[in-house]
């Protein structure tokens, strides 16, 4: 029979859930802190997500950019880390339901993140694809490459089109990310490793529902995000918005239709929210609202941190933080601090978001960077991405390995890890569900 | 529809099956011949097989022994790569059959080398796993792991000691480098990951059923890797045969039992032969007999090399050469050079068999090596073996990505990759089958 099996201290308990940006900068900043921690996680794994869409154009191994939360915690005496899927919570009782059985705290703080938002467009979660975990990103991987495959058995130029043409949904960082680096892909790549295919037949619609790209950034950023991707031959669509899909037509809010079998949606995310609280104090887009403390509505014992939390107290963000890194990171940061004052009867402090600034790159030396009124767009920005992204990466070996991987990208204009581990079924909504051929894994 | 569009020219068309050490380095050698080469694969990949074991002990990531065939054949312009799974030969009309249609050959080249051979035991097939393949490597890998983190949920202890016990079956190179790898594991980075586990309940057997370890190899070298596997605390059992395992114990020859959930078959493999030969060609152990020219028994256009070829010229090896990878290379440029002879009318050459040695690993940086009388055990062995496998490693970037990782690994003693990409179910089988949780892949 399984049991949690986390021994009793004495010390009060702080269960974490979720260990991503949030819950691992909290852990963190409690190694020193009077108190017992247990961080839970589904996976045994902290993903960097920022890097996902390098894992999807084949630009980086999914290995590099996933680091397994023992190794980041194995010094940390005061930490025990359990891999666990949570049920519930029963908030009279103090108790978490996990799939490991029920564990007890003093403290929870949620830090479950968030997952992609389809809006309520069923079709298109059932045909198109999100990039939310390494899972979703290498689908999307050997998706990409197995188009390419394909087409090239093919005769029929409608068909050749269909497969060759991608779209992503939702111009912000990941969107633009995904769409430059899929362009690079036809653009270096392509050429060398499919020199019988038709590239001119491959489109890339990149179709934004607002205005300008990167609708978080400046009009500067925006403005350098469309003129960047336009040259790496994106096809922008502003001010678009996506009807109906149905894994071969995607219907536009405008009338127009494009033929495509390759969906992906960047366009939304939403929390991921625990089972057992009122309804009243979820939103619609999931998150769980908190006070300027990041404590749940109602409760004293109870936080939330980072994409799950839907905290107002910033006139300039009315409708909460973004779900981004930073605010994850420093509410983690200021939960632990907190939680320290008030075992040392202190009063804790209020969130203060510090706008670090934002980043998104554009193809293979271009970036927006904007940080308070500083703007940077091109080569240099490009730099500062690489070095901001690096230095947040967890692990020396990681760090040594997307090094290697970006130095030997950048001099050779390769993309090294252009594998197919699995093969798949034709269409993205069946490679999802079966991506193992169960006849070429059978030992013969 | 879908078809090979493989363009014709004119030129005779030579179809090589299997991207392994034989078809590449017979494809790379036919670059410059007045041939059409078209390579087929079932993956898009060619897959480095003796670093296969790094992979499940979490030493590599799969994409660093894994290299895109069209990023090796990316200039070559006489070779058409297709991914594609081939169902079966018709002779008489030098027709291929395959997943994406028939291809006409003028001369065909079966290199489809090998996969795990349980000798005919059903429950041992079912129960166990092979190690032949990058999808089983990830999956030992993440089986592995996954004991780990189950057994802290435990509280019985012959639960726990049957969840930490590991069998090898098989006491060749690649069972003394598993048994070596999992011992490092435990000793090096258990302790840091999980020290409520009591790892002294951790068991790892290493099963032979000869009178010594690396039987192909010089009784110096068995004796080497004896000494350094039992420094490692592995128990090696020699002259020990297995009978049957049901998934929870494993019944050995003398009697024996031993309870482990986890079986690693790395005891033999078996040549993967195409349909459409006569049975009278084909051995027990799947390999197609061909004389000394390569040439598969009765025909003259069908040639066969590597794993997957008998060949008995040689009255050292009076049962066909062993199944490694010198044998596929040397067979594969000679079947180059004799493919030119044929078309200059000159004669073909025999195959002679160069044996350039062999090596194993034992352990972190202790090794054995032999080339002809000269035999090396311990520290400078292991240096070979990494300056000969790195050698191997086609491609710039993959070579760096594995010493970047061995440097990393040597070190700190740490061992990078232990994440776990997907999670599976309560024992082998029934991971191999259903490998995603689709509850987990869920877009909430």
């Amino acid at each position: 029979m399984m049991q949690p099996n986390i021994p009793d201290t004495g010390l009060p308990r702080v269960v974490i859930v979720g260990g991503g940006f949030g819950g691992i900068n909290l852990a963190k900043q409690l190694r020193k802190a009077p108190v017992q921690v247990v961080l839970l996680d589904r996976n045994n794994y902290h993903l960097f997500q920022p890097l996902l869409y390098q894992v999807s154009t084949a630009g980086l191994e999914p290995d590099s950019i996933a680091f397994p939360l023992r190794g980041i915690f194995g010094r940390q005496k005061n930490l025990h880390f359990r891999m666990a899927e949570v049920k519930g919570v029963r908030p009279a009782e103090n108790t978490l339901e996990t799939g490991i059985g029920e564990i007890h705290y003093d403290y929870l703080v949620i830090a479950t993140g968030s997952n992609t938002n389809f809006f309520g467009n069923k079709l298109i979660e059932q045909h198109g694809i999100g990039m939310k975990s390494l899972i979703e990103a290498v689908q999307i991987r050997n998706y990409v490459i197995k188009q390419f495959e394909e087409t090239l058995l093919l005769a029929d130029k409608e068909e050749i089109k269909s497969k060759l043409t991608f779209v992503i949904v939702g111009g912000g960082p990941t969107g633009v990310e995904m769409a430059g680096a899929i362009s690079e892909l036809r653009k270096y790549i392509l050429p060398k490793d499919y020199p019988e295919l038709p590239l001119d037949c491959m489109d890339i619609y990149l179709v934004e529902m607002g205005p300008r790209l990167l609708p978080t950034m400046s009009e500067f950023s925006s403005a350098k995000a469309l003129e960047g991707s336009q040259r790496l031959g994106v096809k922008v669509l502003l001010n678009t918005a996506v009807k109906e899909y149905d894994g071969q037509t995607l219907l536009l809010g405008n009338g127009e239709k494009i033929a495509t079998k390759s969906l992906i949606w960047a366009a939304g995310v939403k929390g991921i929210p625990i089972k057992g609280f009122d309804k009243e104090i979820l939103l619609p887009n999931g998150r769980i609202m908190v006070n300027e403390y990041c404590q749940v509505k109602g409760f004293d014992n109870i936080l939330a941190i980072g994409d799950i939390a839907q905290m107002t107290n910033d006139p300039r963000f009315p409708r909460g933080y973004p779900m981004v890194a930073q605010v994850a990171i420093q509410q983690g940061k200021l939960v632990a601090g907190n939680l320290v004052k008030r075992l040392q009867g202190r009063s804790m402090q209020p969130f203060k978001y510090k706008d670090l600034g934002s980043l998104a790159t554009i193809g293979r030396n271009k970036a927006v960077a904007e940080i308070g009124k500083t703007k940077l767009g091109g080569r240099f920005a490009w730099f500062i991405w690489m070095a901001v992204h690096l230095m947040s990466l967890l692990g020396f070996r990681n760090k040594m390995v997307v090094l290697t991987n970006w130095i030997y990208r950048y001099f050779t204009f390769d993309r090294g890890t252009r594998i197919i581990i699995k093969r798949g079924a034709a269409n993205i909504v069946k490679l999802r569900q079966s991506i193992l051929h169960p006849e070429q894994e059978e030992v013969s």
